[in-house]
């Protein structure tokens, strides 16, 4: 056999996994090791993973490999990010806080994977409790580059072929900005519509754990494990989407690739046969991402890190003590506003999408920025996690450092499914299969 | 001095005792002593704490006594359910499966009232997962008969006046129902604005922490610190509260002793010159704590035990397998029509609440029920859980048992505030203080 048409195993996506799995075309056994060369081979740079036992991940695979399919998952290796607990591996929380912390059982989410059939391959690293204090991870596109935080380590190893996807969590950009910084899809469900027992509370009202992966068909599959729902095959649009370009007040703080991406994307798409059509939204949304970080944001972490506030104060990073004092400074008035004002700019999105399918906006300010200090800015993102809607970033565009810049699609509460379908149009019409994830370097 | 006149000092709210300390009156080991005689004198047949360790609350007394005043809430003794988390004591969420757990941190609300100066006196029982399978714990006001749940011995406990406040959480009425059935104050904030880290997730898109007390002054000013606030001086209404009376759709399930204090309050309150106006909701509401308990309860419950289930099956209760089980029976798309359909209401109550400051509802079905095998029904608090909205009940009627009936008030969501000032308003047009707690026993 010619090796060069032998794609590695650890190419594959978690849906092609399955489906060879099942006709016994290839091992669970099989896949991991190609996980495993593949982590070898770039963990050194990629410093995407925290916690990951080849031994562990191989017995699990031959164990899967002697059993019965157990579910629709069977098979896949998963990467979790280490704010969710896992009762077979420390959970640590990107601090030495919680060094070696063993939780007593898995999160929600996992035991619904491991039921499915998945195998969890590792945790992954994390900024300090999903905040904004980076691990040392690196963006496999450019390792003088960020990856995007919080879940750095989910998106580094899902775009650099260590494995086929992860779960991360977003409170303010979590997983989309990571995403779109690594040229991989990354999706934020509607809000408290995936189970978050078991993992660490960044802002409790804000909270959402989410899917890094290569393909919109492997978010739709994994999400209907975590819905425990069975998997179904993609529905297609009934008809053409009908999609707002809303620039955000932030537009001016876009950079020319930002700009570029999202203009191409509404003027592509328009000539795909999409209705596209630019708009406003009311004045209530102006200055929302403010809102988000710093009056929920803020207000809630400082809540939930008061006993590490108080008992281990020196352990913490510089960083999160400074969002604890930001928090400590903001009311409770001004808080319970800045919920109300969340609700109200909730409904005012009812007409919003009365009128559109999608939201088409910008997701990152442009390329992940150069250093590793720093994960970049959550501002874009940060409006949709707070307004409880689902979102998805699509990898279409690169910048002028030939790095990953996504466009950012916002669908209604609850319309998760509908964001699918979207997505899958929209990617059909203006992606680049050869722009998801790292350059394959064989 | 004349021994009849001394109040023992466990019978003390939490008010008094931090005014006492602060002048010297009494000392925190003083009050806790008469906790510890209280609980040794009633415990046998009460049942309401889990872990108590009279010597770490004496140490911890004295500790306080010794340090100039920390906080709002100095030397303050406090009851736990034991489903938040503890870090020098188990947290057992009333399951063998979590026996001898030991979590790494303390729960968010438990750091703030240390860091106010509160002394947690002890870990409260509570119903299996603060689910339904009940603890030992009685009733104080007749041993026979359930104190309600899931957060059974906070209520107990209060009731009998072993600890001045209790904190529980509600997710169907876990806090509003024992406190109906134990004469006491429970108070239900509007959902996600107490923080939620570190207590058990029941499901997570309605679970509330709240307390349970024997005064209205009490639950403001421990409220006040679980917001981060300095505690202030309760705040009387500019005018007579306008009471709309929702006997809701479950009111032919209610005995006679409901109908009679949800019809008798109405009355007085009018005739103390409160504005009292019958309501019908829309048809929306009907049926709305069958979507609470079973479409989003059992939905979630089944997703937030889903690494027990399927690894400790057989430690959980039959009771816990049930609601599993139909957990598993409810499909996605029911599961977020229920939660489109809580939306609906909620945007539905902003009308209703535009004219109203507070709804009066019936709170339980009647007295507590006889035995200890079943808390009793949740189905007329769970409705306001699932909307979000926060809520009281107050101890102002007894049944033809002598056992306690509350009156449930209800106001708009982040109305926390002014629901403190209408209950304060209407606790003393037709609150009888004698009726607070079991009868005090010298």
């Amino acid at each position: 056999m010619d090796v060069k048409l032998k794609r590695p195993l650890n190419e594959l996506d978690a849906t092609e996994i399955v489906s060879k799995i099942a006709v016994g075309e290839v091992t669970c056994e099989a896949v991991v090791r190609d996980c495993i060369a593949r982590i070898e081979a770039r963990e050194g740079v990629v410093k995407a993973w925290v916690n990951f036992d080849q031994k562990r991940a191989l017995d699990q695979a031959r164990a899967l490999d002697r059993a019965p399919a157990r579910g629709p998952l069977h098979g896949v290796p998963i990467g979790l990010k280490d704010t969710i607990d896992t009762c077979d591996m420390p959970t640590e929380m990107g601090s030495p806080t919680y060094r070696g912390n063993r939780p007593r059982s898995d999160a929600a989410c996992v035991a619904l994977l491991r039921r499915a059939g998945a195998l969890i391959l590792g945790k992954t690293a994390t900024c300090e409790f999903a905040g904004s204090a980076p691990p040392e991870t690196t963006n496999p596109h450019n390792v003088a580059h960020t990856p995007g935080g919080s879940s750095s380590g989910s998106a580094a190893a899902v775009a650099d072929h260590m494995v086929p996807a992860a779960l991360g969590t977003q409170t303010g950009g979590s997983i989309l900005r990571p995403s779109s910084f690594c040229a991989i899809f990354g999706y934020k469900p509607t809000y408290n519509t995936i189970n978050t027992m078991g993992t660490w509370p960044a802002a409790c009202s804000i909270d959402t754990i989410g899917w890094l992966a290569r393909s919109i068909d492997d978010i739709e599959m994994l999400t209907a494990v975590l819905r425990m729902q069975a998997p179904q095959p993609p529905r297609p649009l009934s008809r053409v989407p009908r999609i707002g370009v809303w620039r955000t007040d932030l537009w001016n703080t876009a950079q020319p690739e930002t700009k570029a991406a999202v203009e191409e994307a509404a003027t592509k798409l328009g000539k795909a046969g999409a209705t596209v059509r630019d708009i406003e939204l009311p004045d209530a949304f102006t200055g929302l991402h403010i809102v988000a970080r710093s009056t929920i944001g803020f207000y809630e972490r400082a809540a939930c890190m008061a006993s590490a506030w108080d008992n281990q104060r020196e352990m913490l990073s510089p960083q999160m003590r400074r969002y604890i004092e930001n928090g400590h400074k903001i009311s409770r008035d001004e808080y319970v506003a800045g919920l109300r004002r969340l609700d109200e700019c909730r409904a005012l999105l009812s007409g919003v999408f009365a009128k559109f399918d999608v939201l088409l906006a910008p997701c990152v300010p442009g390329e992940a920025p150069k250093g590793l200090d720093a994960t970049g800015d959550p501002s874009m993102q940060a409006i949709w996690t707070a307004l409880h809607t689902p979102t998805m970033t699509l990898p279409t565009h690169r910048g002028p450092n030939n790095l990953p810049v996504g466009i950012q699609l916002v669908a209604q509460r609850y319309d998760d499914d509908h964001l699918f379908a979207c997505a899958r149009w929209i990617w059909q019409k203006i992606g680049m299969p050869e722009m998801v994830g790292v350059r394959r370097s064989r």
